[in-house]
């Protein structure tokens, strides 16, 4: 779930696994009728779909209805809503993989987090939709790295999963693993996406005193 | 400034180092008067302090008043108040070392942090002290982990600085590095400490999963 270019870069690495991937979104055809580059400068979505032919695209329900996995790339604050169109009949049993942050840009950059620090948008997910099964994980990386590990300290770095069904965690971290992630750690439950999202504060703040995004936290031990 | 286990601790490398450690306290008097250990089964300060000769103790504004680096290891809840009885004449123009975690245990485990995500701590004392040079460093590992980064991972992790003032961050870099924390990042500007504080979140999280507090963060790129 998501046209943007976490969703596309993750959707290529899934794919090259040998992953079926649908791209889902609100409104395919306005998806593909879209002209412009974005306010980032990312190319439209048709010019990169021509390009990426094996990778489908459907509108959220039905990409949902057809998934085993459904993998939340959407902006944060959306996220709620992209998935109740996405439908909670069509979520319920699966694994949700939530990537998302809830970021707050009103008031400049960095932006704030909203939930925070007694709720986590990985919390509200699954609040919303109980019969889900929602993994928080990955939120505090940029998809290229996400989908090549390698590209900072030579994949040596840690990612999080928080859920409350064992059973998908250990799926995910299966994924993970698959994607080049060896070091996962389980923090939890659902609530302790409290932490990795809480993390944001300071990756934004790294991402200016570093000058790059390809970076990500190992946790030495 | 602070009694507890990471003042003590702190006091023991700083005095290793070379430094002339005086540790500040509300009241000698009642702190070296305390027989019991406190709640987590800590010695009381007497105690250690016969057995730590060259560490002296002293009321907050004497302490302050003769030091040219003040560090305040005290509960965040109260470090202000800690502060302040240390006296704003004792503490302008020096630099402050603030390692503290402004954490509210009312709630449970773990305790929430406040303040959160449009400020900090580091801020807060900054603003009551516009004249001291607060540098926040340090407050997302263990004062065993302070004084002996070794003790994870053999060292190769990462510690922040974040600070108004360049040369007192520079000065407090230079210390770190006495520590053997070598990989030291400068965030920027004093408000930058939301980002390691908000770390606390993940931290405590971890420090259940793991099962340890002996891990600390790196930032790998």
């Amino acid at each position: 779930m998501g046209t943007g270019p976490a969703g596309r870069t993750v959707a290529v690495a899934l794919a090259k696994l040998g992953h079926d991937v649908v791209i889902g979104t609100r409104d395919p055809r306005s998806t593909l009728a879209r002209q412009e580059p974005n306010a980032m400068g990312l190319p439209p979505f048709a010019s990169w779909h021509a390009e990426h032919g094996g990778i489908g695209l459907a509108a959220y329900a039905e990409a949902a209805a057809a998934a085993g996995i459904i993998v939340n790339l959407t902006n944060g604050q959306g996220s709620i809503e992209a998935l109740t169109a996405a439908g909670a009949e069509n979520l319920a049993g699966k694994i949700l993989v939530d990537i998302a942050n809830a970021l707050d840009p009103s008031r400049g950059f960095p932006p704030s987090l909203n939930p925070v620090n007694t709720d986590s948008l990985g919390e509200q997910i699954q609040r919303a939709f109980p019969e889900a099964k929602v993994v928080k994980t990955l939120n505090n990386m940029p998809a290229t790295l996400i989908a090549d590990p390698g590209r900072a300290g030579g994949g040596e770095h840690t990612v999080f999963v928080s859920g409350d069904d064992a059973g998908a965690k250990l799926e995910v971290t299966s994924l993970l693993h698959s994607l080049g992630h060896e070091d996962v750690i389980d923090l939890g439950d659902i609530s302790t996406a409290r932490g990795p999202e809480m993390m944001m504060a300071v990756w934004l703040r790294l991402w200016t005193a570093l000058g790059t995004a390809d970076f990500n936290f190992k946790i030495v031990r």
